[in-house]
């Protein structure tokens, strides 16, 4: 069921006891949206614990600054920026069915909560946990200051992507008011690779075939490619938007090669494309610039078909 | 003589026939001061026309959208973004004795100008074009409001860097209200880049010099480095913060053979080490995050003298 802010607050007003569940490969915007409540619920008075699936990243360490493990028994489970019951990951058995109160702003969200609180229109999960903060009266400290910054820096890229609305930079006025280092934050999360990152990133942009005129970048991460590189499959999280770096492009293509055969497509666009519409012809859909789809074919078969649709999106911007 | 915001309005409401300046090697800081001054004053019925030292890149030819050149005698002239008449370049000698008005918000401004509106704690110039524009009473149209986001996104690195303000974000909140596609503007800004500089910038992180655990990174850009690579000086500019993209990095040094001898030596630094500091112990000076000096010396010699200043403020740190 769906509720509104106020019904919201107060369902946190009256809870205790909470465990509060991020998504798995967790980013800043659902550990910031975690720590933060975490930080509400104990000005509150209340009991809270995080619960990451699969345990955040030594990169994200700085949100949770300030939390103090505490094991017990869960009275209410609150799921933060989470769409789907199968992005719980390891936990997903354990809470599945007994999530009271979902608060997330992917429209796709599968409702599976006993209560939601949506709204779609919020850049970053962390603008709607700032709403329903005013709406239930906490003060902003600094600690709920940096989970919130995070979290909507995660979400609009630093205030670059097109989702950013003017409630965003109007939060966000706010919240560089308080002692949290931004710059350093924004650095930590935008600026700064491994050794090993900065090489893999090269490869693929020395490596990656173009086509119709360089407006076209396609990344195939076939079995062999792996191997060749020594990367698993989550160290090539977020190539997906590398060709995009080169001038020109207006599409990139990933093509993963997966275990149970076939490929999964994963399309950008640099946005005088609809990669969603593209998508869609070939059974999947998304974002106007970011969509994918899962095509049952060789590698040959797969591109011919993707770069056949491409080609036409690309002719009709002339 | 330095003068106030209304005192500034009081100039423009008076003037005519006005010649804008920029810097040379225009960025979008300069160009949106220019251009969103150029859009204000046609507003109030008087003739404008920007002069743009060296002109402007491809890069940036979106700012001026609407902007139609006209040529006629400057009965006023107005500088921004102009914190020295030497930033001139080709027109200082036409136009150095006779600035009537300098905005800027550079604290290093040399007060070249009849009256100057300088305020330091902008991020951007084109913030204090905001304010001067509040005063005016222009209204906000899209050519401006274009203008202002694109300087105010320049200069703060897209609100990513310390100098951002809750102002900032309070004026970015106003501007994006209007018809601009700033999604693209930033995509335009800083995300993408051309073949040569990918490859120039590859050969820098794949061939630099690390030192003290990899947490010093120096680039020798030596005449035999120019010759290697076939780049010209203006091809290397904003390499000196490369090296802080890899994680551990506390300190840049790009250190630029002069073709009078010695070496000109910027220092980057990603927070923790004053390289301000370390700067002005060699004859030099700047910022705490971005400083720089000359040193008269072989490339031995002056390595040797930076890297024991270096080592020694990061020795400090643990």
């Amino acid at each position: 069921m769906q509720i509104d802010y106020k019904q919201a607050a107060e369902i946190i007003k009256s809870c205790d006891d909470v465990h509060i569940l991020t998504h798995q490969s967790p980013d800043g915007d659902t550990l910031g949206s975690g720590y933060a409540l975490y930080f509400a619920l104990r000005q509150l008075g209340k009991r809270a614990a995080v619960i990451c699936p699969d345990g955040a990243t030594q990169r994200y360490a700085f949100i949770g600054e300030g939390y103090t493990e505490e094991s017990f028994e869960a009275k209410t489970v609150i799921a933060v920026d989470v769409a789907d019951p199968a992005l719980l990951g390891s936990v997903r058995e354990c809470y599945e069915n007994r999530v009271d109160l979902c608060i997330d702003h992917h429209v796709s969200n599968v409702m599976y909560a006993k209560k939601t609180l949506l709204n779609g229109n919020a850049a970053a999960n962390c603008e709607i946990m700032y709403r329903l903060f005013e709406e239930l009266g906490i003060k902003t400290d600094n600690d709920i200051a940096r989970c919130l910054y995070t979290g909507i820096a995660t979400d609009t890229g630093c205030f670059k992507y097109g989702n950013t609305t003017a409630d965003t930079h109007r939060i966000a006025a706010e919240l560089i008011g308080y002692d949290i280092d931004f710059a350093r934050i924004n650095r930590e999360m935008f600026d700064i690779k491994s050794r090993e990152r900065i090489r893999l990133e090269q490869h693929i942009l020395n490596n990656m075939e173009v086509h119709f005129g360089e407006r076209c970048g396609v990344l195939c991460v076939t079995d062999s490619f792996r191997s060749e590189l020594g990367v698993a499959d989550e160290e090539l999280d977020g190539i997906a938007g590398l060709p995009l770096q080169i001038q020109g492009m207006e599409i990139a293509v990933t093509l993963k090669e997966k275990s149970t055969g076939g490929f999964k497509v994963s399309m950008r666009s640099a946005g005088r494309v609809n990669v969603s519409a593209i998508c869609q012809q070939l059974g999947g859909g998304g974002h106007i610039n970011a969509a994918g789809c899962f095509i049952k074919a060789d590698l040959d078969e797969t591109k011919r078909r993707v770069l056949e649709l491409a080609g036409k999106a690309l002719g009709e911007l002339n």
